[in-house]
């Protein structure tokens, strides 16, 4: 019998790599965004939100980052009524809304990014340029 | 690199002016209303319920403003189901049902007026008749 | 009348300038720390969680970034009764603990940072050298 | 056997009364508050937040004007022990933190008011003046 495992885990120096290529992509194609890294227990690692960018997006935002570290998926996948039905009994700590993004390294799932604000395309792209800055 | 940038803000006198003017619309409509002000910052400002109207239209007054001041536009324009998981998110403070519009100031977002008990119309045309007051 | 004021407002770059001048000091000290810098809306603009930083110091960070924020000043001053009861009373936003700094930029608080995970001298000093990245 | 019982029951205009006397208390002594109405069913009926009041007031100033609509007594004179237990069980909505008044008619308590954001003498001095409307 084994008693524990081994698991790998983000830094906040990976973390800090993470929301600076997402920063910078929102920068570039000027959608102020609120962006944020979790690890995959579901707590916050590192969050910045951009001038300009909707303050109802840092709920959003963190909620898309926790649905897709604790699911190892990108947000937005599910069928719409089951994923509001988790969103409600986790009251909003999960969410079906894009923008969500595993974070991966060498194929292991090791926390996730949640961007918004933007329109959903934005906030995909910008999630997706965060979870680059890992490979 | 800019530390800081300059905004306005909304004075308790407006708000109370946005208030009034509203509480004044509703008495002349006969429709008995919670209308609520909120700041750029979500945090509410002024508040009235007057006689009969509904109790739970508190927290909808509330963040009908709340949606309105972070948006920068009236609510009930974007789609449902993403609305409704916006509302889901953020804990309630986001709603997407009529009866929230954006207070501006030559053209600057200084907050939100939220209405609630009445019919969806009512709660717009009293909601609108608070905003004019600042203009 | 007046339905406005100006005010400054606290950009992103102040921000995470704020927050990288705190990493720095807690890299440097080795005193892992979370670190939250928020506005004056008691909202969060950045964060960050070191590796080795207590998970708890999450929820604390940000009560004192916001109570730093919103007071204009330091935490851990007034009386611990008054503040045992003000954090009871705002459900846990408001808190004594030490290591909350208010930031000012030429005498106007901008916000608040907040550290905790270190001892409460280690946060304060941390939570000092952020605030000094804005002077 | 009886099924009902007249009670009496505070109007948007008396609670708007209330308001604006601690309002103007609040504007002559120079201290910028958070005042609450509550009826005595602990919803609120009427709220201002004032320049340069502090944010974390809006939740202090609430709950002080419920437990005394509740009680029928002002806040602060129980036991601090009793009172903590009291404010933590009610997850903040009751609170021993002075400033909170009973609004009386004729002897029958309809409502609370509640004042926060200044000293506690300045509370209280401003949570008395509104409830003197209603004499």
């Amino acid at each position: 019998m084994s008693f524990t495992q081994k698991t790998r885990t983000l830094t906040h120096e990976g973390a800090l790599a993470v929301l600076n290529a997402a920063l910078k992509r929102a920068s570039e194609t000027q959608a102020p965004q609120c962006i944020a890294v979790v690890d995959t227990g579901a707590n916050l690692l590192a969050f910045v939100r951009m001038d300009q960018a909707k303050l109802v997006s840092i709920d959003s935002a963190i909620a898309k980052a926790i649905t897709a570290a604790t699911s190892g998926k990108a947000t937005g996948q599910g069928s719409a009524e089951q994923e509001i039905k988790m969103a409600v009994v986790t009251r909003g700590r999960v969410t079906n809304i894009r923008g969500g993004v595993p974070l991966l390294v060498e194929g292991v799932v090791v926390g996730g990014i949640g961007v918004g604000s933007g329109t959903l395309d934005q906030d995909v792209d910008c999630a997706e340029a965060g979870a680059a800055a890992l490979i």
